[in-house]
């Protein structure tokens, strides 16, 4: 099935030319028509261009009719826009049939999006990351779970993903076959952006939710500095479960002696009520599942396998 | 004048002892009696002893009738304790005299405090970064402006601080000599901890304040994050003035392209009507002003000359 695939830049400059092109090849090679934005290439400092033109870039998405709207990429630029986006038209791009694809930065996009229409986007690849996979000449395959995912999502098909978490979580050790969320709402992204919009009016008040949470280049320390402002925010509390995706990139110190990742999920999930699930496959890793963000799905772990199933759950 | 000093470790293990021991000698050195918390060399992975064995040390600072409590350092671990700190036995030792003097992860302490009790606390050195300065078998004297700082605290004189800023604040250049405020409350710290406590209960509702924000090893687009999220929650606009003071030790990317922290100043400076002041002499540098958090102050411009005095303000 051919589809519409509209590919513009709403964040960071796009400095990996190549891997650009390569997604829009990939891209086309699977049989879609990519229409790329005129800023797309675009650049002011570190951003794709200043913030009137990452504006429009946005809203051109919004009015391209197409079925993807996809980032090129993230970096950061989202949250200096929240004030100035149009939700209306993101509102009715998304009745018409546009799906706003990202992660990352796009995060930001996101939730404002669902505070501020309750419309659904979709946690998932980049263009240049997720697409743009080679080297010089030559396209590889992409993830298949991400590609395949990615398909589905064009499809309408396929609306779940299953995972085997790292460990039974803490709070179920009792109860290992547990269906944990009949209607609750998918939501979260990149726990720096979800953080940071905290005490603003771009952050979904979502209560009985499943809050997913992932990112990238982040100190274990900071990483539990961010989920404790959420823990004293109420935020945690109020979810059915808390799913942690990867945490990449970082480096530990000779500072921490013994402290890491592990020890900040150990802490969460001895600190809250709500199970903390491990390991789902989403985050700055290329083999990433598609979240509709917004959503409402069951969450039902048995053991250490979870499954979340959105589609007709209502 | 003698005065009795006591040193506790609320945040991270102190590793580098000989300074510890420097900043102990100086303080002996100007003649005060100098208290060690049992604790305050304990390590627990990254933290100077698990959350129990710090709250105990805050307890202890509060109980030990010192004319200071001071941090040994900062580092991480204060906003793991807010939830456990028992506000009424800060606000007594406040109010029998006990100054709590510090910075970095301190300001979560201190703004919790200042939310739940409305005491005033200290923004001002640590023991080891402040008067730890030497090396090997010598102790220097600490810088001259934090000393005479601190000696004025303790002496409760010269209750105020005047400086020059980087230029003239830009919502200032038609009016360059003006009171900005009468009686605001001082309040602000380390961006970084002032932004995640956003959205919980202990951020301080501070309004008409003059708030102060420095930042270490933050790159100029995080700073931008953090002051945009202050900004969309609202809590600039509400201020008689931000006052910028030392943000250092960040390294720019050839992805910068030209943003810098200037940027982030001119960005900030252009989008808010409320005054914005640079070049405060604090944050992660050797010379700078002790601040009373909480106290009420006249905060005046002339040119780039600015002046903050608390004092019996009311």
């Amino acid at each position: 099935m051919k589809k519409h695939i509209y590919i513009y830049s709403p964040s960071g400059a796009v400095r990996d030319k190549a891997a650009f092109k390569r997604g829009i090849k990939r891209l086309q090679q699977l049989g879609h028509d990519v229409e790329v934005d005129a800023d797309a290439l675009t650049s002011h400092m570190r951003f794709a261009g200043d913030d009137a033109t990452r504006l429009q870039s946005i809203h051109r998405a919004c009015a391209s009719g197409a079925d993807v709207a996809l980032i090129s990429r993230g970096g950061y630029g989202l949250t200096r826009l929240l004030a100035d986006i149009k939700y209306k038209d993101v509102a009715k791009a998304v009745d018409r049939g546009t799906q706003f694809v990202g992660l990352s930065d796009f995060t930001a996009f996101q939730l404002a999006v669902l505070r501020k229409t309750d419309r659904i986007t979709w946690a998932g690849p980049a263009l240049c990351e997720g697409f743009g996979v080679g080297g010089p000449g030559n396209v590889e395959a992409p993830d298949d779970i991400m590609e395949d995912c990615f398909n589905d999502m064009l499809l309408g098909q396929g609306e779940g993903s299953g995972w085997r978490m790292n460990a039974v979580p803490n709070a179920l050790l009792e109860k290992p076959d547990v269906l944990l969320s009949k209607n609750g709402q998918i939501w979260g992204g990149n726990l720096s952006i979800v953080v940071s919009l905290l005490g603003t009016p771009y952050f979904p008040m979502v209560k009985g939710g499943i809050l997913f949470l992932e990112d990238v280049a982040e100190h274990p320390y900071r990483i539990e500095r961010m989920l404790t402002q959420l823990l004293h925010a109420g935020v945690l509390a109020q979810q059915k479960a808390v799913v942690l995706g990867q945490f990449t990139d970082y480096t530990l110190t000779s500072h921490d002696r013994g402290f890491k990742l592990q020890s900040v999920i150990a802490w969460l999930q001895a600190t809250l009520k709500v199970p903390v699930l491990t390991n789902l496959p989403f985050g700055h890793v290329p083999t990433k599942v598609l979240l509709p963000v917004g959503a409402k799905a069951e969450l039902a772990v048995n053991g250490r396998d979870a499954m979340l199933v959105w589609g007709h759950v209502g």
